[in-house]
C-alpha cells in the first residue's frame, strides 16, 4: 500500500514529505525530482517567488547509490525565503506573532474558514498551510511515482487547454509529442495560436488587476487494462483520481474522457466499441471513456481534465470583512500570480501519477521493481493474448 | 472513523452493507431508509426490474427499538429476483456454470476489463458486481447517513438539470421546496417544463433504441464552517466528496460550485465577497464557490454536479468481440434502463450524505448523538458570534 | 487490501462479516467454514447455548459455484435464538425495552465502561455486541483466511497448552498431527495426560461456581522467509499479530517465540543460528524467534501464545454496583460457560491465519489466486536458491 | 484521525516523522521532545554511539511560537555520524557501494529475511532501517502525544521490572514518585537494591561477551473510563497497544494487567469489583484488568508490560552463513549495546502515549485543544456523576 503525508508552511523553513511502500530497486535521483519541481514552478503568469526559488529536493532517506532501499523516503525542499521569516514563523517560543498579522481572510481562500475552525486569530497560520506551496511536495512525491511508472513503460503527458476565454484543441500525437510541444510553450499550451493567445490574455488581466483560471488536461498512456477495481467503491481508479485531482487548490471540477460532453450525447455515439486482433489485442478506435470503464483502466489513454479557478488574490482586492474589528475592508493582499494553470498542469500530472501508480502496486504487488516487473510482463503478455 | 463496506451481487441473494462508526442514539427506523430506496427506483426511463422489485432493508443489527446502539449496522436489501437466478448465481457447487454465459462485453461497462483483470470466462462473473444495483447498498448506507445529518439541521436537495439536450434552471428556494417539486417531476426535474421535455426526450431515444445520460445537482444546506480541511489533501472535503460521486456507475464528471464555468470568469467575477452581520455571522451574498473553499466549508450550501453518460447497454447493440471465439459480434443486451440520472441523483444525495456525515463526525467527536449535538451547537454558536 | 467489517448482537438476528479484497478464483464453500464454526462450539466447559445452536454460514455474496469472485463475500451466520428475542432485541419500534434491563454490572466486562461510554440505561445495549459470539463472524472470516493460505501451502496448527493450573509441553511434529491430537482431545490439548487433568479442573471449577483461564498456542506452518516488514512500525507482521489476538475478548497477554521467557536468557542463548544446505535453503535449528524476526517471517513455523483470563460471569457473582440506584450488589448472571480457553484457541487460529494471508496479498499482489500462487512459487523457488 | 509515518536510516542524514491530525493549540517546544530523546540514550548498558550523539530534535514545520497549528508537524533529528557515512550512503551516484558491505546475516535480526525479501546483496540495506535507531523517530512522535494527554491530565510513567535474572517489585505510589524514582535509576528500575543488582548482570554479560533482556512496564494515569471501544475489533485499545509495543524492535511478548499469570488464577480471584462512591465515581480497588476491560479503558490506569529479548549483537558472535559464499561464518558484528530494555520502556511509553492520544481524538473529537479539553472535562464530569 502505497501512502505518503506531506508537510510544512508556505513561509516556513522547508516543505516535506514522507512516501511509505514503494519497491526497493527503483532507480530514483535527486536531479529527477528536481525536473519536475521547476517545471512546477514555470509557466507565464507567475509572480515574483517563482524566480527567487529555485526548488531542489534533498533525499534525507530510503535511496541509496541511486536506488531506493524499500524503506520510507523522505524528501525535503527548503523554502530558500525562510531567512527573511524565521522570526514571524518561528517554531519556538522567540517567535514574533505580533508581526504581519492578517485579519482579513480573502473570498476564495480557506483564510476565513480556516480560521473559524481552528480558532485563530492571525490568518497567517491557515494561508501558511492552505498555500499553494505545499503542492511542491505533492509534486515530488508525484515524481518518485513517475519514475515508478516509466520503469514499466506508462508515461503521462500534461497540457493546458483552455486559460480565461482562450481555449486550445488539445494536442494529439505520441506523449513525447505533446510534451515537448507543452513544455515549449510558456503556458504549456501544444497549439502555437492559443499558447500565444493565452499569454496575451494573462498579460490583459494582469493589467487590469484581475486574474485568470482555465483547464488543464492530463493523459497517461502505456496503462494495461485492470488497473483500479469495479468490485467496491473506493477501490475504484476514477473515483480516486477525481479525489487526488479535486484536492489541488483551486480545482473546482474534474472530468474523464469527454466528461461533461457526455450529458448531452446519445448512447451510441458516447461509448467505445470494441475489436481485436492478434497483434493489439482488444482496442478501441474511439476514448470517449477517457481509459477508464467501470472504475477500471480499459487499455486506452486515461484521460483526465481539470477546471482551475482564477486566483482568488487580486490586486484589485473582493470586499472582505475584518475579523477583529468586523468592520468591512478590502481583502488582504499578499504577493501573487495572475495566472497558476500551467503549475496546476504539472500537479495534476503529479497526482495522476501517484494515484496509477498505487494502482498498480495494488494489483501486481512485489518488493523489488525486479518482481513487479515480472508479474506486469506476465499479465500483459496474457491480456495481448486475449487469455483469460 | 466513519466506514461502510457493501456486497452482493446484482441477480445474487441480497445486498449488503455494513455501516461501522456511527454514534449510539440516533433515531433509525426501516421506514426511513425504504423511503430512500424507492426514490432511487423512481425516474422515468427505468427498466422493467424496477417495477418487479420494490426494495425494503432489513436492519439486521446496530438497532434497538429504532435506535441506534453505536455498534455496527448490517443492512440486507433481498433480490426478489433471486428466486429465478437461485440456480445460475448459487454460491455452491450446484450452480449452473454453464447457462446464461455471456461473453460478448459490452462497451461502456466493466466487461471487458474485468474479464482480463480476474481472468473470467463468463463475463456474467463481472457484470453481476459491477452492476449499478450495487448502489441499493450505496444508497441505504447514505440514507442512515442522511438521518445523522437531520439531527444537526443538515440537509439535502437533489435535482435533476440536464437529461440529453434538455437543460433546466436549477431551481432555487429551501430544500423542502426544492424535493417537494423535484419529486412532483418524473425525473426529478423541479422546473416542470424542463421536465415535460426530458420526458419527451427520454421516449424520442427509448423509440430509437438509444439511451441518454445528464447531469445532476445536489444541495447540502445548513453545513457549519470548518468541515474539512485544508492541512493535508486527503483530507479535504472537495476531494472526498469527488471521489465519492465519481464512483457512481456511469459518474465521468464532477464540479463544485459553478464548476467549470469558472475557466472563463476573470477572478474579480469568480469569488464571493465576505460580510458580517452580528445576527447572521460571516456570510456570502454569491455561492459561486458551492460552499467549499481551500477543502472547508465555508458555511454556505454545498452545491456539486456531476454527468452521467448514457447508459451503455443500448437495444441497438455496439459493436464487439466474442471473447470465445474472438469474432466480431453485437455487445451482450441484458434488460436495461433508456436513462438513469434520476435514479443517480438519489445516489449522488447518499453518497453526498455519507460524507458530510463523515467529516461532522471527525471534526466533532462523540460516541453518543446526544455528546455530538452539543459540541456541534457549541460550535455553531462561536461561529455565529465571530468569537475564535 | 484485505479488510472486513463484521456485525451482529449476541441476541439479535444474526451475525455477519463482509470480506473485500480476496482474490478471485479461490475455492470456497460453506462447509469449508462451518467446519470451523463447529470447533468454535466444541470445547469442555462450554455452557448450554453452544448445545442449542449449531452455527451455519449462509453465503450472501461473493461466491459461485464454489470459487470466490473477486467481489465482497458476504457471509451470515443466523442466532438460532432469535425467536426468543425477537420482541426484546427488535430493531423496530415494537422492541420491549422494558424487559431484562440489566442494570448491574459485570466486573471484567465491557458492562460498566461501555454504558459510561455511551450513555446507556440498559446494560443490554453494550453485552449484546460486547459478547464473546461476535467471534462468531471472525471465525468465519478466518476460515476464508485459511482456506486461502492452504492453497500456498500454508497450514495452521492451534493447540490448549494450559487451563488454570494445568499445564501441558506444546505438541511438536507435524501440523497434520497436532491437529487430529487436538481434535481428539475435548480440550484441544494434545497431551493426553494434560487433557483428562485439564478436564477435571473444569469439572472442579464448575462445582465451586468458578471459572478458568489458559493459555493456547498458535503456529502457522509453510510460511515463507519475507512476510511483514521491518521498514514501517505498523507493517510489522508481529505488531498485526499482537493486535489481532489481543483483540479477542478475554485476551490479556500475547507472546512470539520464547516470549516472556526471553527476560532471563542471555543473547547467547535466545536467538536462532542460521545454516543453509542447497536443498533446503537457510534454515535453522531452533526457533526461538517463533518465526519472526524483525518483524518479517524468516522461514520457521509461526509461534503465537495468548492467555485467556478466566470467565467473568460468575455463577458466585462478583460484587457490582447497580448503575440505576448506586447500590451494592451482585454483578448481574447471564448463562454463560466455565472455560472458554478452547474456543479461544479456534478463535486465535483465525485471526492469525487472516493477518498470514492479509500479508501474502500485500507481498504477492494478484486479482486471481492463479497470479498470486505463480508468484508465490517464483519467490519460493528464489528464495531456496539462495538467490537474491 | 492521527496517524504518523517515520523515516531515515540509522546511518543516513536524519530520522524523521510527520505527524498529522494533532489539533491546533497545543504547546509544544523542541526542549520538550528533546528531554524523551535524551531518556532514550541512557540507561546502563548501551554502547558507544550513545555517547557521541546526543539527540535534538528540529520542529520544521507545524508548529509557530510554541504552539501547533493544527498543519503535519515535521520533525527531524540528525545522525551526528553522518559526516563519516556520508559516502557509504549517499543517495545519489557517489555513493560507494563497495564499501563496508555486510554479507554475514545476524541471527535474531532482520538481515536474512530482509535481504531474502527485498533480495538485496548488501544486508546493510536491510540492517539500516531494521536498526532500533528508528525508534528515534517514534519517541519524538510519542513526546507530542505525551504532551497532548499532559493537557488532559493524563499521564505516563514506566519502568523496568526485570534485566536477565533480576526481577524488582514494580513500584506503585504516583506517577511522579515513579517516574522519578526510575530517573534516579541507571537502568530506570525505581526499586535500588534491583537496580543495582541490574547493573552488575550487565556488566557480567559485558564481560562475558553476552548480552542481556527483560521486561519493562508502561502505566498510563488519569485516563477517563470510555476510551477505545468493544464495538469492532480493530477499535479496541487493548489490541491497538499491543501492536504498538510488539512493533517496537526486540519486543517478543506483550500483556496486559495481571496478563500471563491470568492463566491460573480461577474467575473469582481475576476481576476487579465495582464499587462507586459520589466523590469517585465508579471505582475499583484492584487494578488486574490493567485498565482495560473489553477493549475499553474502565478508569483505572492502564498497564502494559512487554519483554525485550537480549540484542543479537554478540561480541562472541553466533553461527551464521555468508549469503555470497554459502560458507558457514560468524555472523556480523556492529557496534551495540549490552542491554537495551532501559531505552525500550522509553519507547515503550511512546507508544503507549501515541495510542491513548489517537484514542483521545477519536472519542472527544475537535479541531484544537480549547473545544477537545471542553469536550473531555464536560463527559468526565458525567462520568463522575453517574449519569448516562
Amino acid at each position: 500500500m502505497l501512502r505518503y503525508l506531506t508537510a510544512g508552511e508556505s513561509h516556513g523553513q522547508a516543505l516535506l514529505t514522507i512516501i511509505e511502500g514503494m519497491p526497493a530497486g527503483l532507480w530514483l535521483t535527486a536531479d529527477y525530482i528536481d525536473r519536475q519541481l521547476e517545471r512546477r514552478q514555470g509557466g507565464y503568469g507567475r509572480g515574483a517567488r517563482q524566480r527567487i526559488e529555485r526548488d531542489r529536493v534533498e533525499i534525507l532517506s530510503g535511496v541509496r547509490g541511486g536506488f531506493t532501499l524499500g524503506s520510507p523516503i523522505a524528501l525535503k525542499i527548503a523554502n530558500r525565503d525562510w531567512e527573511n521569516w524565521r522570526e514571524i514563523m518561528n517554531p519556538g517560543l522567540e517567535a514574533r506573532l505580533d508581526e504581519r498579522v492578517i485579519t482579513r481572510p480573502r473570498p476564495g481562500h480557506a483564510d476565513l474558514a480556516g480560521a473559524l475552525k481552528y480558532a485563530f486569530y492571525d490568518l497567517r497560520n491557515v494561508l501558511e498551510r492552505a498555500s499553494a506551496r505545499e503542492t511542491v511536495a505533492r509534486v515530488a512525491a508525484g515524481a518518485v511515482a513517475r519514475r515508478f511508472l516509466e520503469e514499466l513503460g506508462i508515461t503521462l503527458a500534461g497540457q493546458v487547454v483552455q486559460i480565461g476565454e482562450v481555449k486550445a484543441v488539445p494536442a494529439e500525437g505520441t506523449p513525447e509529442e505533446i510534451r515537448s510541444q507543452a513544455d515549449a510553450s510558456p503556458v504549456y499550451c501544444p497549439d502555437p495560436q492559443a499558447s500565444a493567445a493565452m499569454v496575451e490574455a494573462i498579460e490583459r488581466a494582469e493589467k487590469a488587476g484581475d486574474t485568470l483560471g482555465g483547464i488543464f488536461e492530463v493523459r497517461v498512456y502505456g496503462v494495461p487494462p485492470g488497473l483500479g477495481s469495479y468490485v467496491h467503491w473506493d477501490r475504484r481508479l476514477d473515483g480516486r483520481l477525481a479525489q487526488a485531482v479535486m484536492s489541488i487548490p483551486g480545482i473546482k471540477g474534474v472530468e474523464i474522457g469527454l466528461g461533461f460532453a457526455l450529458a448531452s450525447l446519445p448512447g451510441s455515439r458516447a461509448h467505445d466499441e470494441i475489436f481485436y486482433s492478434p497483434v493489439q489485442g482488444y482496442y478501441r478506435v474511439t476514448n470517449r471513456a477517457g481509459g477508464l470503464e467501470g472504475g477500471v483502466t480499459n487499455g486506452e489513454p486515461i484521460v483526465v481534465r481539470a477546471v482551475m479557478k482564477p486566483i482568488p488574490t487580486l490586486r484589485k482586492p473582493l470586499r472582505s470583512v475584518d475579523m477583529f474589528t468586523k468592520e468591512p475592508v478590502a481583502a488582504a493582499y499578499e504577493r501573487a500570480d495572475v495566472c497558476a494553470v500551467p503549475a496546476a498542469c504539472v500537479i495534476g500530472e503529479a497526482v495522476v501519477a501517484w494515484e496509477v501508480a498505487a494502482a498498480c502496486l495494488e494489483k501486481f504487488g512485489g518488493d523489488t521493481m525486479a518482481e513487479l516487473k515480472e508479474s506486469f510482463l506476465r499479465y500483459k503478455t496474457r491480456i495481448r493474448r486475449g487469455e483469460r
